[in-house]
């Protein structure tokens, strides 16, 4: 064979397979590599890395200046004005004590400063999280006939939360968060916002009764089931809408004054309880993870955020919470992009905010005794609606349509079913479309661009040219038991599909002989993937065709070799280009006109 | 800019969303084009048409000939034989009565042989299929207390086992199957087999009690519990083995002379049963499809096979079974490679199979009053033997690992848990794989081979050569949600160490600035993956880098179009290959030193 190659696919050696999962360990859960700053160091100096690894505040306290503490102050205070009345409301929501939503205003940012990377995120309760507590411990328990075991569970649940947050962080599980979608998580918000928005008719409608559930239809008929008792208030709300905001007082419940009472005795892990509060930690931990922003503030002012360690910080940030009568706690969008646009510097605005809620817990607490459930349900009304994010829904359905139908079906999840309905459903539909697209791979033909050695998918460049007698095929995909009967189904149609085309045309000489496989999309191949390999290798040999390989990847290249397939259609027949195997394959089809049919008892090897 | 380029890379024009979706339906679900001989015919021609591909018997027997017969006599008498011991020992081990097997390889070859469209598949029950139906139903009857309502689930699991079948067909979801791997079915099989083996101990050593459990634990318990019913059988086994397998008679049940009785109306609908009988016929009918090797055997003999349509005949088969007191049945690999090697030429030899059986149970069912257990027992080990397929998995150690574990997991599953366990193990198992492997896409810095215009990985080419001043990318997978994060953390490693790496050497003159991405394996992206793309030119233009794209798919194009991403970086820094790419850096490099910083207000346009 005379035909002159720049460089062959070599087989790469043989690896220990130890040596290759250490590898393969490292990459799929230490991408970021955390731990390269710890090389060629002292023990001491290692010790001392660790420390400030768990605990940036190390790092930046010695660095800390004036200026710096005079931006926090400013910016602490700013989100401590929104933690207040936020916090209450969110309690609310969670059908816990309002004081509640002070509490954990105060420890966890407190331990936040501490281990958090982020500069810019403020801690706090969250709407979401807040409601699918309530709504997922409502299943066992109901918050006004037991409201104190209520309490103890969501203590318990916040107390697994964190167990779970640290857990991934420690096992370096972060790409479970990694599977919501943006798009789910824009729906999914959406959703949650539209249900909070519906509750808060109870208080607006000033009814009495109200469905413990969250869709909207059983709002809707606890609303319109008890319209005796809401209509001549819902007049007077059509025709002085203000003065009945001035005028409706309701208590709130009694806010005591004091900081944060004890509250690891009150965990409850006996047995009718704690599944429902290990279900209701492992979700809402998993959405403060996902609903934490600090990442992408990070990347805006160019800094470095480990998620995997980040969820250390909130794992412990919640665990320390649920010993101190706080609920789950993260780093909500909304507080943290106030913070951010106060100029905040480092951690410690969340010291201050914390400083300023326990100021207020000590000292101010007897001054919201008479805030209006009305008031609260205008904070909440407000703050939801700026989640409900329609405009990203347009932009999903002009730019993707399948994320808009993920997007979509996970708010109509949520406000029809439930919140976990919608999470689940957002998952799956995202978890599916990642099966389907390695079930169903793209193949494609290739062609020659005009006056150049390149070859592409002639689809996308319908200027490219068939090569006579070749049919260039691309696989989009690593070959895996998922889609071997599909790719064999596929590339037979296209060979059946290039040899009507020939015969359409009429042209006799240009027989189909050759199929290039344009490997280099295959990142990896298994052992149904060889099958398939070694099946349409037979399929060829009996109808005349030779196989050609270009660019398959070391790892296909070792699996191949091993499973002696290279041997099988001919060390010679893999290239490193296109170009070199259509070069390759036009010497073969000008000298000798035939080629050789391989030998049929091959045929069968595997089932 | 007087770089030459022989081809730009084009925006595709816009597509109707219909028609694509349409498009993309179609290559989900109807990859092989089965109506593609369906277009321009008349409309008579189309019912024969449509008629022949439900029932291809329409199609093989006009051109049936004497010759076809003798061969199909041949071959039908030798699976009959086979079938009519096997028949009695499956029933025996889904605690059926043994009658059953023999109706069950009569009518359901019948309905095969007009519906199916291999001529290689023999039809009959198969014994993962009936140990796992037994093992199902177990859990809610006791199949010794209540024999009459086990036998009525058992047919009720079968209609639904049918009916899920058909309309996986019918909804062409042949794709669901796809996702047991060969290396899961081949540790599931193995693991069955061993349990079938491990419950033959009852019938060997003669036990009277016996466990329901499959696990291996439970067996060996019932089995050393009872040493003092054993211990003289088994000394006697010892001594003289033969002697005992002649000797030893028990009954095997009363054997009805007379053909199936109909059992349409023992169909049991009623609520505390019925959804344990739709689980198991869910379960049993995907298990019965993945079995079914008929598509291996027409591999081997080069004639097509549509997946979808054969699980529409064994949907059909199975429902009429379950109205004939037949349970599950399927095609499993050891009948057909004995129907295969007698030269069967067509579905025919299931008819006369059927005919054997029929005059089986017309006459002779009498002689079988007196098989002994322990033949039955024996002849069910030697057939599980062969399934425990060691060698296969000592060729999935050495291929791949991976494979490996579904496998050894799955067989562990079984042996040691229950059917379901190990079947639930192994999918869970194979298809993290998939998300894994789109979780964690590989990606490889690219490097120039000598004497070519080729770039190829570095680590797979030790000899490629790495440009000055650029860094040449290349992504291994689509560009999803589910590994977004990963990417742009890894993305920003491979600059850091390449960074390193130039200041390592300590050559500041080619400080680097430009970063190309080939995206040849990007098949996809979704909106996470575009916001990434946005993230990381944000990121890069921080740090004076360009972003330069090669050879985008046009889907990709599309979508980073719609989403203004392509005006962000320039339209002008997209390439059809590496080469050119190179090129054209090459070329700014070479004339105007330092590129311009990109705009630091533009950040921060999504979260």
């Amino acid at each position: 064979m005379n035909v002159e190659s720049v460089q062959r696919v070599s087989i790469p050696p043989p690896q220990p397979f130890f040596m290759s999962l250490k590898y393969n360990l490292k990459e799929t859960f230490f991408p970021d590599d955390p731990f390269k700053h710890f090389n060629n160091q002292t023990p001491l100096k290692r010790l001392l890395l660790t420390l400030q690894y768990f605990f940036p505040i190390f790092q930046w306290a010695p660095h800390y200046t004036f200026n710096f503490l005079k931006s926090d102050i400013i910016s602490g205070i700013t989100i401590a004005t929104l933690a207040i009345p936020q916090g209450i409301s969110y309690a609310k929501l969670a059908n816990l004590p309002p004081i509640l939503g002070l509490y954990s205003s105060f420890i966890p940012p407190m331990v936040y400063a501490m281990m958090g990377s982020s500069k810019d995120l403020a801690v706090g309760t969250m709407a979401v999280g807040s409601l699918l507590m309530a709504s997922m411990l409502a299943s066992v328990v109901n918050p006004n006939q037991n409201p104190k075991l209520f309490l103890h569970l969501a203590f318990t649940a916040t107390f697994f939360a964190g167990l779970f947050q640290a857990l991934f962080g420690l096992f370096r599980l972060g790409l479970i968060v990694d599977f919501l979608s943006h798009a789910a998580i824009v729906g999914f918000m959406g959703g949650a916002a539209t249900v909070v928005c519906l509750q808060q008719l109870k208080s607006i409608l000033g009814l009495q009764h109200f469905t413990h559930h969250s869709d909207i239809l059983s709002v809707m008929r606890s609303v319109f089931t008890q319209t005796h008792e809401w209509r001549w208030e819902s007049a007077i709300l059509g025709c002085c809408f203000i003065l009945f905001l001035m005028a409706t007082r309701y208590f709130i419940g009694e806010l005591k004054k004091g900081l944060n009472p004890p509250s690891i005795r009150d965990l409850v892990f006996v047995s009718p309880y704690m599944t429902t509060a290990i279900k209701t930690g492992l979700i809402t931990g998993i959405i403060g993870l996902a609903a934490t922003v600090g990442r992408s503030f990070a990347i805006f002012k160019n800094y470095h955020i480990d998620g995997n360690k980040e969820m250390i910080a909130f794992g412990t940030m919640n665990i320390v919470g649920s010993f101190t009568s706080c609920y789950i706690t993260s780093g909500p969008f909304s507080r943290t992009a106030v913070n951010y646009n106060a100029g905040c510097k480092t951690a410690a605005s969340n010291i201050v905010m914390a400083v300023a809620v326990m100021l207020t817990l000590l000292f101010l607490t007897p001054l919201f005794y008479y805030t209006p459930l009305v008031v609260l349900a205008s904070i909440l009304v407000s703050a939801m609606l700026g989640l409900i994010d329609y405009e990203a829904a347009i932009h999903l359905w002009k730019i993707d349509k399948f994320d808009f139908l993920v997007c979509i079906s996970s708010y109509i999840g949520v406000v029809f079913g439930s919140i976990e309905i919608g999470l689940v459903i957002a998952v799956g539909i995202s978890v599916l479309r990642v099966l389907l697209f390695v079930a169903r791979p793209k193949t494609f033909v290739q062609g020659n661009i005009p006056n150049s050695g390149v070859y592409r998918n002639v689809e996308q460049y319908p200027n490219a040219n068939h090569i006579p007698g070749i049919l260039i095929l691309e696989i989009g995909a690593p070959i895996y038991f998922a889609n071997a009967s599909y790719l064999r189904e596929r590339i037979t149609r296209w060979i059946n599909e290039e040899e009507d085309r020939i015969k359409a045309i009429g042209n006799s000489n240009t027989n189909l002989q050759y199929v290039i496989m344009d490997m280099t999309a295959v990142a990896n191949i298994d052992t149904s993937g060889i099958s398939m390999l070694e099946e349409l290798n037979n399929i060829f040999g009996r109808r005349g065709l030779q196989l050609v390989l270009v660019n398959p990847r070391s790892e296909v290249m070792k699996k191949l070799n091993k499973a002696k397939f290279l041997d099988e259609i001919g060390h010679s027949w893999i290239y490193l280009t296109v170009e070199e195997a259509v070069g390759a394959c036009n010497f073969f089809l000008d000298t000798c006109k035939p080629i050789h049919t391989k030998d049929e008892s091959e045929g069968g090897s595997n089932v």
